[in-house]
């Protein structure tokens, strides 16, 4: 068998999200049948980041298994073919090692949160960033993101969903870009709990209002309750960027 | 009367433009409505630049006169409001004297054509941006921009739909900026032929691509015809980020 490890772009609005699932359409499921399309074989494509619905990728690796040997660029120019006129990409295809596993092999997941802060609602980024209109104090923010690096156990972080045994994870880095009113949280870790980032973000959106002060991050982690974190922030703001492996 | 300037940014995808016409909707006839729904009274308003279907404005203005004084502020929420779910948003409004007038007292427009150079199709920024697929040499496509900057006669640089008098235009600047794989070509003037913007960005693709040297820039002006330039670069990709009184 042949291994190819891909990189995908794509623009989740229309999506169920990456994983399959018994009604909609999926990400994963769309570029599976791409990849038989052009191969006529079976195909599992296994992604790094189970993103939800709504959530975008400019940089989400997966992996595939085939028997045939096929030219990079062929599997990239015809997998893109057949994924029209979905909004999914491949960026990239890369001949991979046998042991190589787009999700259990990564060492670092990046995303960024796009927010625009403004009282007008937004259009051209309507499906691409959280319009917060009440205004945002940026240092409080900046200096709430601080309190989320490191190992803690992030159970006050994840959603009634996440199916994850363990609640400890350890984020490597929470930063915040600013530029007239549109701000940027990136943070990455080696994985995240599920809705962990979007929790994260709807806290120092609640930060920046004012609601939480920002050395009381700390103690909303200790408390390990859900209920004293913020909001879960929409999908539509959300970007996984890059995998490291 | 009491005249109020109004600054405007919109997704332009699912319009057939900024001008009312007989067949499907426009910029201004939503905006128009919305403005009669919150001041119960008949209202024109005259917008800087009558931009085509599927371009998009940051930052269009436009003015119209009411009898009512209402606040600027009531004005804004209530006329976004109505828009809704409109991918239209005021985001300021402005008292403007009565000779005030945002399509002849405008001074300077300025517009940004957004180009991603790259093989695999455009998902993100597929309304938003050209995708343009095979690679383009930016030191060209930037010598070429300089021939453009100067007072001309535009003829060979206009759609033949062009109901303009004169042909004769001057080109404040014009400009490139390339991060990776993302091409943002910045135009300048008082005003502008129909297409002017969108020829001139086809016709430095061409340059980018090797089929028009950049010296020749000079001589297509001078032929003053039009199938001398290169073709008409999408609408999705122009943006009229600004105008200036």
């Amino acid at each position: 068998m042949h291994k190819y490890k891909i990189i995908i772009e794509y623009d989740g609005t229309q999506f169920v999200g990456w994983q399959k699932q018994e009604n909609g359409n999926s990400i994963q499921q769309s570029i599976e049948k791409a990849i038989e399309k052009i191969t006529s074989e079976k195909v599992n494509v296994f992604g790094a980041g189970r993103t939800d619905s709504g959530v975008h990728a400019m940089g989400q690796a997966a992996h595939f298994d085939i028997s045939k040997n096929i030219s990079l660029d062929t599997i990239r120019d015809g997998v893109n073919q057949q994924l029209r006129p979905l909004p999914i990409s491949i960026l990239k295809v890369e001949k991979a090692e046998e042991k190589f596993h787009a999700r259990f092999s990564a060492i670092l997941r990046c995303y960024k949160y796009n927010i625009i802060n403004r009282r007008s609602p937004l259009t051209l980024n309507k499906n691409f960033a959280w319009g917060v209109f009440k205004k945002l104090d940026i240092n409080r923010m900046r200096e709430a993101t601080n309190f989320f690096v490191g190992e803690y156990d992030f159970n006050a972080f994840r959603s009634i969903d996440c199916q994850s045994k363990t609640s400890i994870k350890t984020i490597q880095s929470c930063n915040l870009e600013n530029n007239n009113d549109n701000i940027l949280i990136n943070i990455s870790a080696k994985s995240f709990l599920h809705s962990q980032v979007r929790i994260i973000v709807g806290t120092l959106v609640e930060v920046g209002k004012g609601k939480i002060e920002p050395q009381e991050i700390k103690k909303i982690i200790e408390s390990k309750d859900r209920s004293r974190a913020g909001p879960t922030a929409p999908a539509h703001g959300l970007y996984l960027i890059k995998v490291e492996y």
